[in-house]
């Protein structure tokens, strides 16, 4: 961290600092600038906050040098990070597509998806047991019920299966029935939750929260990763802003940004932001156009008796027709998706 | 819920939606306009969204003319909500103080920020003992010990005090030990934590989400107030937006919003928004002229070795000026602040 | 627009209502929902807010049913449009790719940079001679000089050439030395300016306000078109959100969102959102699979030279890596690169 | 500023660096930092940001130590400035109260308003003749007659007037009718308009634009006060967030950050945010708590017929009772209403 003093600082302020640092072992580096003194702390500072130093008297800025991430750091571990999940590999030049339905309502729907998905391209099914509702009046998920569904089709045709977990008394049941374990968005600061899921072995796929900046998500990941868990995945799903035309505005941007911050993984949910079938589809294409290693996508065949999200939910056949766009798109940067 | 038709919207179009409404128990009303066919759907329409229909084929807009939350509505219940805290009622003319650290650091800290205050007439203690902190390197709080020291000063004091809950396997401790339990904007949508805390017997003080609509945050009450929980006081703590001189930004039109939608109280907390012990003062007189029910600011006897957020936190000189700043603003709108 | 009365509206509340509609020349179709009264307003409703009605006594709510732009939709004009530049097509199978420097600095950069990247490919020129700056203090442009250097290249290589207009006054200048007349983000509400480049025969690209809502970017193309000039071309820029990981966040969300909603062409800029030239790329990349009509970026030949926003412009070699890139992935979709 | 280069820097990354500030005409001061080394800039840093030196090889992050705009910046002009408007000085212990309709829409309206208003205690009058509308096809304002009667009720009550300008062009009538010229938030960055302000003599009351930093308002000031014209007065007029329930945000902490970081009056409107009456008037008692210089609301004698913003008109007896509550706020603060 770096402290920079005001022009007329006196000597009792930087007096004030100094026995701060050294009161609680830190050690600093004086530097006279032109017209500020700085002061680089020397030491971890991680539990320091730029925040604290602005007011003490005297005192102009402060600034961190060091993101307060470590181990999900790009300057931790350069290489991009490879997620295995059964017989596939995230995070390399092969291209994830999660599919299936927002939420799984009954064994044959979810069945019957499933197989359509798998034919056309889908390396991993996805779907929701717990569901996250704003309102308490709306359908709540099957629960276990679902999770059960989801382990016997994924093992019949041989493809790892995801879906999100909401509180810590469930981790035995994910961790008996799905492949990889997903903390949706609104969870991504449920640090109760990431730290028992730091020492769960499976691979979790970790949502960007609704208004979580790029460097909070990325200390979620840390609590994960600092604690036990390094196969994380990283999922960007929207941010909350101003722009109403859809329900969520997907940040794109995170993509490379992340890529350049990190060496994790990130996949792509373009269903939940653009709210639309007809919006989707061509957000799925832009996401693997800007370097995603991966999107998770949901797809319904009957969208317009769905329990949930119906809008958003791809018709087989234009999953179909996705899938074949994006096999191009990423082939001009040189990837291919994943097979089991 | 209203369905707009398009101009020339066929009539197979307007057979389907009318399918799907009678097959899953609903009655519509259709309605003729100049231009544009209406259906108002008749039921309980809690559970559908209009996002919904708006991809029907035909269907040019849907709308919501009630709002999913019902029991925490002004309509539900015109009269102000009094939420009784130990002898003093909130949510009628009577202002709520909570003040003391952000963070419970140890016991003797703990016992003379708390006396100082109370003498400038504080009425409830707030204090930390479970932090949620971004990042997994930070002071995470002191947990039950914090507990325990808060429940001696309230007892010895004679004043209630509220700390804030992260898990659900916590919640025993805090029936024991709080009058108040706070939940955290992080978990505002944590719904496995509001279901049961929905059960618990004390108030709740439940704080809005970063970027928590004013619809969702009380969707969010609506989670504890249908499962059987009345004792609901909310409280403003500031949103996230583009604006980054502040921490977060302070949203006190939240306060006569809520007043008109809502009949439960609504508390303000201008600490953790404004970030800077000079910024809180303003935002704290300019809550109670907004007309909330009561502040909750952090106070510290020594700001510079707090363990968390010192900055924002107030000299107990400050806080003893800004009570009688409020007192007199308070008399403006025939208020006074509550007396244990 | 569509008025819904509370359900226990009394006769007076609707007759006020009614009153002031018919006063004002408007007629109303009234439905009796289930709970609620339902007005339906018949006429050009365009000069009407929903907020108006909202708060008469006894309405709960009003909504509009049509957009208020009308030109300027997809309804209006259910075809693509297309905007004829030069040899060049823009709203069909056929990307514009305009590039060029930030700012126009002399006349041996500009052009050297764009006999380079002409030779990639690029199919138009970009280059500021006014630059709208945020502190007076930074470089303002070169003024009229600029746009004679933009003017000289453009013939030479028989190529378009498009610079940014800032005052009503530059009009006549704009109108013999460019090709295309850009709005900036700043201008885009700068009804002044709107309604005198309504009056000009060029084509002009609209870049989208900071925070600008789709509708009100519409809205403001409506100026135009309804005042006369046909020939908008819209340009995402980038949104503000609370991100700060990137200069603004890129909303590709609206490529397909003004697709669906209006029939002009839209052209997205990924430099200035992303601010740094690696970002810069694979944004690019993407705007051209969500389905935009073109790009504009920024190339320098010596950025780290450049006197505006050199960090965000590519190497020309890694504008030729580029333009094979989106060539492939305009593919996907059918399209191929416009050639002049 | 100040440039930190990367713990692994070479000797090249940084002599490129130095280059640069040399060839520039820049001095920089170097100092070793534990890990990393820091290059202090020496001298007028006002044309540089941080952002280009960012993407230097070698260079891990760069800072501004001192804030680009420097006139208006409280540490020019520590004290507070008083900007004096016919009898009134704004920006001390005196609270300007503008009030009139938001659009002015014959001269029989504008005179009982303002008679009404002026004798509950409204030191100034507001009225738009020219007015910026989203849409097209609403009412544009009356213009210059707009302007004629302003002058004319102005004159005959004694009382200074204010009205928005929207182009160049009409300065000149702006000088003849105006006391204080407003420039709104859409032109707030409208740079060629500030240039020409910054030439004339009367006061201006500077908007904040929509999305519009604390920095970037302060700059835009700068504009005017670099070029000579000091007599600037802020007005806060609410933020675009994510909420919907107001119409904006109206962002109350700026006015204790304004007051930190500059020397110069701020004002606030809490009627465009608010856009319902009931909501206006706790946001305007809380402006005055919050330390601000003033407000400026919109009164109508008969809101249900204005051609623009009733909603949020007050009616005057409403605003009486606002003087009266703004009074007893004012006095905590040791302030009273100013007077003519």
């Amino acid at each position: 961290m770096i402290i920079v003093f005001k022009p007329n600082a006196t000597k009792a302020q930087l007096k004030h600092v100094e026995n701060y640092l050294t009161s609680h072992g830190f050690e600093y580096h004086p530097s006279q600038g032109h017209e500020n003194m700085i002061y680089g702390i020397i030491g971890d500072t991680q539990s320091l906050t730029p925040e604290f130093f602005k007011v003490f008297d005297g005192v102009s800025n402060a600034f961190r040098v060091q993101e307060s991430y470590k181990r999900c750091s790009r300057a931790f571990h350069p290489r991009n990070s490879i997620v295995k999940v059964g017989k596939i590999s995230i995070g390399g030049n092969k291209i994830a597509v999660m599919a299936g339905p927002c939420s799984i309502e009954n064994k044959d729907m979810l069945n019957n998806i499933s197989k359509e998905i798998v034919g056309y391209g889908a390396n991993m099914i996805r779907g929701g047991a717990f569901k996250p509702r704003s309102s308490p009046y709306a359908f709540q998920g099957l629960g276990k019920e679902g999770l059960l569904y989801l382990r016997e089709v994924g093992d019949r045709l041989g493809i790892p299966v995801v879906s999100e977990i909401m509180a810590i008394g469930d981790i035995p049941l994910f961790q008996e029935y799905v492949d990889v374990i997903q903390i949706g968005a609104r969870n991504m600061q449920n640090f109760s939750l990431l730290k028992e899921l730091a020492h769960v072995k499976k691979p979790v796929l970790l949502k960007r929260g609704i208004s979580a900046t790029v460097d909070e998500w990325l200390n979620s990941a840390e609590y994960l990763a600092s604690k036990g868990n390094q196969k994380i995945m990283l999922c960007e799903r929207g941010i909350r802003t101003f722009e109403k035309s859809t329900r969520f505005t997907l940040d794109l941007s995170s993509v490379p940004v992340i890529k350049k911050k990190s060496h994790l993984p990130i996949i792509v949910d373009p269903s939940h932001p653009m709210g639309e079938r007809e919006l989707v589809i061509p957000m799925a294409r832009a996401a693997i156009a800007a370097g995603a290693d991966g999107i998770m996508v949901e797809v319904h065949n009957n969208p317009d008796e769905a329990l949930s999200d119906g809008a958003q939910s791809l018709y087989p056949k234009q999953f179909n027709e996705l899938m074949k766009e994006i096999e191009i798109i990423a082939g001009a940067l040189g990837k291919t998706i994943a097979k089991n």
